[in-house]
């Protein structure tokens, strides 16, 4: 094995050879194997070890059995120590996910102290196939099937081509030693099953079950690149951008066929999962929405508008004083000047004293109206939203300029008759909204 | 059961009732229950059966098993018996291929027939998660893991959502008789391993597993059908299709990125396997070639030359009379005329006296050589083939007219000098191709 390894370093990761990379190692076969065919190809490495402290001693056994191949082969040597069960709690992730997160995070920190530019995994063959079948048997997208890539800019993983027992035979004529992770979370639960039970039988189907598989994995891995190029063009054509909010034309979602497979590839990056709440969105009326964890899709007349969750700022603020400058909830600019000089759909002059202080700055309520400024007469604030044909979107991030009950002025839109500067006016206030 | 497939079929396949269909049943639990289900919702079908005499008596048995059952529900009954063996002997493919292929012929004749258009198969969940694992094991491209349609134009599949287990209940529960297929083929091998000893597990690994491995499928499935939208519109603007020759700039599929899945999306529908000879190509040098079982694909300088493969004409052929037509090899229609009257690429008069019947009309060979109209001296065939820029597979199209060993016509393409006409010519001989 070592030498069809070195070949393989040779061939396909050139780029390793007399360049130092880190190489993650858990304990398990797969890494110290990796380990120590690195070591005989005289490549230059540090040795990197989480400890998620999930499994008491056992754990610190681990992070002790590496270290002390670290010593062995002389290399450098990096470890942490995570809580992981906090940061379970904290982010309400799962175990296999926090573990990623922090992996990763902390070999991303290691390397760029120490200039390194390259981690190396030991994933190897049967990884993927068994992930590939916890995945099908979970019913994930494509994403969950298309495998592990075998290189990346940053990670190398040059045990994929070979299988487990390729490595479990290399371990035992090396007289290797290595620790074993007993613990039995959901996936490994799986893992093992999958590993025990079902990917034998699967080997036995065919001769060279494992290099078919990893021949469909590559097809449909490629094929799924094909389908985000071509979602990419159409997200080109069908999706406008403007503040933060995405505008879906619904008649051109509507031509698109099949509808299904456009609406999942369109949507499912921004977390929905209800394809059929999404898909009758598209004919629902106008203030219908559909939500995610991290987005929501409302339908306004003619478009799907797409944003991500913030929590609305729905808090009241005041302003007390007639000069100065405020930023939150909106950056707004008082000054009192002498004369009405520019006029723009962000500056508002208004007669100082018809102002009670302080002033308030809050959301759109239901009832609410004002005198916009021109007209005769009062218009509810809905009325008006919808004759400017605010989106539901819109509207809920629209600040009022209130004083006492009355607005002066919806911000940025349209200012209230009330309280215009006129002939008599004695002090102007200028209200410039900064956007 | 019953109650569930009416609702199905009212809800998904309203156009299947009050209207014949032919019903496919192989004697096998699923056929069978499916039409009683059908005969219990009162739809209006005619049932068929296919004998593919694989298995003696049994297969007679089948047959007058099936007949029976028509009977029986007082349906119309339509069957065949099929010479499969000499079908395969014939035609070179599996049985399972040989079966698929006779079965939906047939099956089409009986249909036009009798004005049926839809045609009914027993598919249920548990052929598809079956059929998936097959490909896996197989390693075939990600067309075999789409999984069969519950509905095309002209086919039925109303048992897909329904489990080999739920069927068999239903068989109990009603007291049915089916047959059982004891034959052993290597795809029924595979298909009764998968189905005995690994989908059984496979189930063992989430509570809902067929119905996450049925979304699973429909993603795969619609991301496939992403990805054809994609390659189709590549195929637009990088295939030139001309003479039944497709002309494909090799810098344009240099430029598509990832390559390999390109290559492959592009390329599998004429049949090529070898991937790594057809990526060679892009850089081969001229005249180098990949060929599949159906298709040729040749390096031409800056393109690569995609055409079917067909048995090229290399027989020669006479003409021994200066007036009339001829259809083979090519269409020439052959006159004396008194005039040379309008020229073009595709007319040639020559003058008769210089010509020794029979004509010949043969492919180039090596060696060739003619005396070009309008130029000094003889020039090699092979030179002329270069000096036009043609192809290697238009080279091998092109024919050439002779007088003995003398080259007449390049046809189409240059006239020889030695047999042209001139001011003393006394008859002259009119060849018009027509192309």
């Amino acid at each position: 094995m070592l030498a069809k390894f070195k070949k393989h370093i040779k061939r396909k990761f050139p780029e390793l050879v007399g360049k130092p990379f880190l190489l993650a190692c858990s304990g398990g076969v797969d890494s110290i194997v990796l380990a120590h065919l690195c070591h005989h190809t005289e490549l230059d490495f540090a040795i990197g070890h989480c400890n998620f402290q999930l499994r008491g001693e056992e754990s610190d056994i681990d992070e002790i059995f590496v270290k002390d191949l670290a010593f062995e082969l002389s290399k450098s040597f990096f470890s942490t120590r995570f809580e992981t069960m906090d940061y379970i709690a904290k982010n309400k992730v799962s175990v296999q996910l926090a573990a990623r997160e922090l992996r990763y995070q902390w070999f991303a920190e290691v390397m760029q102290e120490n200039h390194i530019e390259i981690l190396m995994t030991a994933h190897q063959a049967d990884d993927n196939l068994e992930t590939f079948m916890i995945n099908l048997s979970r019913g994930t997208g494509i994403d969950g099937l298309t495998g592990i890539p075998e290189k990346t800019d940053t990670v190398a993983r040059p045990l994929l081509p070979f299988t487990r027992s390729q490595i479990l035979e290399y371990a035992k004529v090396e007289n290797l030693a290595w620790r074993e992770d007993n613990s039995n979370s959901d996936t490994k639960y799986l893992r093992n099953k999958i590993r025990h039970e079902i990917v034998p039988k699967l080997k036995e189907l065919h001769p060279t079950f494992l290099e078919n598989f990893k021949n469909t994995q590559q097809y449909i891995t490629g094929t799924s690149k094909l389908a985000v190029l071509y979602i990419d063009q159409i997200r080109k054509t069908v999706f406008q951008r403007e503040d933060g909010i995405i505008r879906i034309s619904v008649a051109s979602v509507l031509k698109l066929e099949p509808l299904d497979a456009h609406l999942f590839a369109l949507f499912k990056g921004y977390g929905f999962t209800e394809w059929n709440d999404v898909k009758s969105l598209l004919t629902a009326m106008s203030g219908k929405e559909v939500r995610s964890k991290t987005h929501r899709m409302v339908k306004d007349r003619d478009f799907l508008l797409l944003a991500e969750i913030k929590e609305e700022n729905t808090k009241d603020y005041y302003i007390s004083n007639d000069v100065g400058e405020i930023h939150t909830p909106i950056h707004l600019r008082i000054s009192q000047v002498l004369h009405v000089k520019e006029t723009s759909k962000n500056v508002l002059y208004v007669a100082k004293e018809t102002l009670k202080y302080p002033l308030t700055l809050r959301k759109w309520q239901k009832g609410d109206y004002f005198y916009p400024l021109g007209m005769k007469g009062k218009k509810k604030v809905s009325k008006f939203f919808k004759d400017e044909k605010m989106d539901s979107i819109s509207k809920e991030k629209q600040w009022l300029l209130c004083s006492g009950d009355a607005i002066v002025w919806v911000v940025g839109k349209r200012a209230d008759e009330r309280f215009k500067v006129v002939d008599n006016t004695c002090e102007i206030v200028k209200f410039e909204l900064n956007t």
